[in-house]
């Protein structure tokens, strides 16, 4: 191995979780599928010999195994991408030598660079949002099971900061859940095949293949997509219309938003004055052998703060799309999208370990919450009892130091239920009904289905 | 009138379009709607009397006109909206001083301002939305007739601003139909009620309520969503998960973006050097009076620049929600909802108008093909005979200056169709089918089917 | 007053802090204060009459207080200057309106839209520069005093949420000084004034002037900058190059990232559970009449949370400047300077009460320091004596539940000042010596020198 | 070289340039010069024997080397880092293998991962910044002199995309200059140097040191900074105060969008249709033999796509900065800065070479210059003869299809100049004193003077 792998993961722990779904050899694995989809899509109709079908899906795979295996040439190919803008060009060059010259021209026939980059990111995409789907689906299970241990576990509801109302931590988790299963069900459908020559007319695909076109295409999204994916009308190119775009890159970035919301809750429990949550395998200090860092949910908090850089390009990116290529536009995606799948990836991993080795403790939860009382029971006691009491009488018998109970009894002589008045147990509202609802829908979503790429 | 109104808007011209919809004074009204709906349904499951019912939806719309008549009022309650944080406390304040205790007390009961406020200011995207989706057909249909006038327009089809391969204006058109359809296709449905109370257990609402509350949720949200809203079962609270805000934010982003991703077209061709384009109605220069500067396309691009901050904004109060309540990011969303509300709509009427504006000059289109070639022929060249003329005979046909019918003669010898080989219409490929086919597209997803909130 | 001023600051509680300066009218104010300098510069140095110069000046003060009296007549401009894409060329008209033909002529002669909005906005800015260094010293000064007053109060050192060492509440406290300080000393130079003509040559100007040109400019710039700007040389125009834009815009950006991260430590010293500090004159809940809610620190967060955005809309702009006018850059510039002003001036006004509102309980500090002891002193522990303890020994000492002084004397014998090991006073390092530095540093720096703009 | 280095460089053609000095290794080297330096000064304070500290230096060398040479190595310290959330830690237990336990102890002695993080990558901007210096100047030289040789050359001067006035291109050139020489003169000290212990108050430094904690401080800072950095006081430790960030980060930012803004400009001016531009070693095409792609400006103009969302996030890390250690904040800063500095570096490069590639064509300029006219005179008439001649009649002269200056004898009389009326020459206005301006105030300000970090 030479030292010339300009990586910069140490900038960003946590990045190389499933970074070899993004890199640049997944990136180049996905150009020659492209590529050699389209030749095997040639031979199918006829418009490639057998011969030179296998030729040149032989000369692809050989090119992309030779960058693959040795990081040395994948970096010469980044350095010789940036005169011609894209990796696809000098991919090409190399693997035309060694084609003959009636092979060469078939491959890449009538494509032009950004129908192999958009499809070759899509398919990354896509893969992608399929595993996040799956590790989402992991997470909420996790997240019901959560749950349901603790429908019993009486905790503080927070509202900016303060102490609120009585609430389960059961509930909790099933809002957790229920923000996970959300991202889950609005996963968009990722179309990713682009064809649409050099500039959006498909006219050298038109002129060689002629009246085959359609079938030619047809079986290019079916190499590319699977064989379920029968089409019943040839998508159209999308080269600067990148409305597609924007939607992977909000499901991605929500992939990330909700690890981050999470874990500033968690970021809020670990906390020893508060000590409700704790965290396995968390990490220590180099200078601080007695501590204990929550760093699973600093880096996925610190994931949230990366991610709306990210998604602003892209949508600056959509904006600025121009003619029939943009000037810059187009490329200002890839990073942008590579930086996504990153994050989402990097960042459910670490979601699903955090919740893994999360540990709940229901006594320090119950004692917060008997430290938040008397005054979490104000809105309780203005609801049942404000046609009855003024105002300053509401507010004496929730004063720190009172009785609340005997306070209550004073004002308005003894009633049924005063002795339990002021316990958590009697003011939880609809949360288990709310809880229960969460979960029923959860259940009733079931995994998301999509058209899923061919496995490889 | 006072000099106390403290608008912004010169700072961003055209921001002041459809500004009724989405400002202070509709955001008021949003929330008396809100509060009106609370007693009513209260009042239609027996909860309160039909006299307590009167006499506070009387006070909440003496309250709503009072300030939105009166601006000095508005100003007073966005001062007073500082100490607690929100603009319901201080209405509720103003509302409940022409109530009874009685009347007082059933107004808002058991709701929380951020109920309250996430309803409100939902409602308004979803008028938005509702709003946006309307222009977007009619701007969709605009386009489709430019398109349909324009088929046989041939024109420069331009990639990283150069000349690329002829293509037709029609597909052009077709293409901004394209992008605008997509956007109106993926609007969200705009599920805005929100009701978790206090604490997001509905404690206080349970209480009074009691085996009532499932009726008085359904009750509030027809009132709030409309007789055809039948709800199967109550939805939870959502005071924390805010992944709908991120779809509701995408979308009126996206009505932005494909407004900018026009404009940047109609930049180039507006250029006199291209003069493809022109359009009607342009603004002045204050010191040259030959001037006619392309202004809607110039605040389009804009606006473009100005939503990624907006969405950004967004994400990262997605990324930052806590807890039962947000110590910030719940705030953070609203003044970025309102810009995205204010750069959508203002972008589609923009782009409107802007289209209805557009001239197209074929001779210019025509003129600017031809002096583009013969070298926009090469790909062409180089599929037909590619398999018998070397590289350098190819280039050396569509050299500058070169008669390059008489070279490929030359090279070829006399073949059928050479007179023709270098016109334009020779290579269009499949523009025309690609065109027929968006306007399928069009034609056949329709106006989207969307939830309608009460017309008001 | 009628219903058409459009505001939107009940979507922003607090941003109406300051507003004055910088909404429409400040505007127009502006905008008129240059026009009027260009007649007075033009009067100065001989090129009108002294009678057209104060037809123009007059004409020009009654269109600045017709419009900024009657809030109708300025949205009515609002409207006007979306055709022309800025309020330059309707405020010009309406100005024309008044004056003679002669008169006329000579209002606004050889400038360009650009030029005045430019330094119109250039001039808002310098002075809200001018507000937020006063701001900043007073904000400083309190947390210097603020600093000197906790010098004994010893509290926990906090690092990824958890324990990490005693330190005082001085050193604190000096350490948001020194924020705000840096912030203050870091403010740029406005340079305000722009000059450049219909395309940046002062081709009209240099005609009509003639020998006079660099006499005028300079009698202008003293108008707008005030008489001790006197220039060694005429600056140049800068309308496409926006460097400065960017150096006011991070400006204005620090002044509210510092009050965020203020706020953020502020938020947590006020959960219950920690109790170290509490809030003056703090918000209320509509349905918690218990609560006491830190709004002035939350609306802080928030605008921690709106700036990246604007900030990101002025880094666009600068990147997209192009020609000798954006086509869009320099108009998406406007609302983002707008915003950023908005959010300086509220930011540190709120950031003045928060701080002046803190109540630090030095008891509280003192009792999480105990509860977290001796896990803290593990590094005391370790650098003391870890040539003569194992790590294992090391761990034993702190472990929860241990008499740690009695383990560490079993471990290493009696040793001078093991009775005194585990107290926080005997590990404060260089805390104190620390905050005296800064001190120092803040007192040395002293109140920024900048150029200020004439007082109006 | 094993296939596990999982770079992401395909995603963003010419980020390879000058990438090895911001990648990992050079983060490792600079962790590595570090630490050395920490090992350096407590040598020659005599806090450790000389034996001790050659053992460390060299087992430091040593790990650097080891991890630096072989790339899974460095992998695995990624994956290693992910559990303390930085990459100090495993890096110290690596060196740690090759010590004796005293030369362990001495290692890395009273610092924190903060420390080191904030040290070296501070370190790496201030190389970035040295050498972006030195290329902005080298920039701004090829500026002047391409600005130089055009004095004489006319052009159209474009406002908003359309015509406006005559200007020269050595104006335009001058204009470029002058916003790289801002941004040269910009640059902020990058004042990198922190030390603060565990938790800011050098705590286990000042025990181990005592009364040789400042002679400490002070060798520690000249290790770092050079002989020539006497310090008058020891600098603060800044953990949670990142003012500082956020003026690097808009200084790396201000390096890209120089690039970005005149890089628009290029992409007009090569259009075929304007052709006043051209770009040496464009890029080609993978479908189209016969273009030429401004491959370079496209890349650049990308560049300025992608650095708004890398400030946002310091932005955002700057403002939610808490306690003291941010638990995420601190974090995000890494991947931004490492971003920012990828795009400086990269971006200067590229339009050292743009620039170095671009060829003027004056005839073009003035071709597209008459084709304005007599349009472009509009501003001219207005001023010479506004008195005299109604603005009918000014139009009419300048009508398209009118002998202008026919038409303006006829309406005016025979005068002197009206012959040159039409002629940009006679209406440069300042364009030249202005240029000379620019130039004078670049060789006025020269190299900028920065302390420069050692040579390594």
């Amino acid at each position: 191995m030479t030292d010339t792998a300009h990586t910069r993961f140490l900038f960003a722990p946590g990045d190389l979780r499933g970074a070899e779904a993004i890199d640049d050899s997944a990136l180049i694995s996905a150009i020659g599928q492209v590529e050699t989809a389209w030749i095997v899509a040639q031979g199918r109709v006829g418009l490639v010999s057998s011969e030179t079908r296998a030729e040149v899906a032989a000369a692809i795979d050989a090119t992309v195994r030779s960058l693959t295996d040795d990081h040395s040439q994948l970096e010469s190919l980044g350095e010789a991408a940036e005169s011609g803008g894209n990796p696809v060009i000098p991919f090409l060059g190399l693997a035309r030598e060694r084609l003959s010259a009636e092979a060469s021209r078939c491959l890449h026939r009538g494509l032009t660079s950004q129908d192999v980059i958009d499809t070759a990111i899509g398919l990354l995409v896509s893969r992608v949002v399929r595993q996040m789907q799956a590790r989402l689906e992991v997470i909420g299970a996790s997240l019901v099971e959560l749950s349901e241990s603790h429908t019993q576990t009486l905790c503080l509801a927070r509202t900016l900061t303060q102490p609120a109302l009585p609430t389960t931590f059961g509930l909790k988790a099933a809002n957790w859940a229920a923000e996970v299963n959300e991202v889950q069900a609005q996963a968009p459908y990722v179309d990713y095949v682009q064809v649409g020559g050099a500039a959006g007319t498909r006219a050298a695909i038109r002129w060689f293949a002629g009246d085959s076109t359609d079938s030619l295409l047809r079986e290019f999204h079916m190499q590319m997509v699977g064989p379920d994916a029968a089409l019943t009308q040839i998508p159209v190119p999308w080269h600067t219309d990148r409305v597609r775009i924007m939607s992977w890159g909000t499901h991605l970035t929500q992939c990330v938003t909700v690890g981050a919301s999470i874990a500033r809750d968690v970021l809020v429990g670990v906390r020893p004055e508060i000590g409700e949550l704790s965290l396995a395998a968390t990490g220590g200090s180099s200078a601080m052998p007695h501590k204990s860092n929550p760093t699973s949910a600093v880096l996925l908090h610190r994931n949230g703060m990366r991610v709306p850089g990210a998604l602003s390009t892209l949508t600056t990116a959509a904006a600025e799309a121009v003619e029939e290529r943009s000037d810059g536009a187009w490329h200002a995606e890839w990073p942008a999208l590579s930086e996504l799948m990153t994050l989402a990836v990097s960042s459910l991993i670490m979601l699903d370990e955090m919740i893994a080795g999360l540990t709940v403790r229901p006594d320090a939860m119950r004692a917060n919450l008997d430290a938040a009382g008397p005054g979490i029971f104000g809105e309780k006691l203005n609801i049942v009892f404000g046609d009855r009491l003024s105002k300053d009488q509401l507010a004496a018998i929730t004063a720190p130091g009172t009785d609340p109970v005997a306070a209550l009894r004073e004002a308005v002589g003894d009633e049924d239920g005063i002795a339990e008045f002021f316990t958590p147990e009697s003011y939880l509202g609809e949360a288990e009904d709310i809880r229960r609802t969460i979960l029923a829908t959860i259940d009733s979503s079931g995994p998301q289905e999509i058209d899923l790429p061919p496995v490889d």
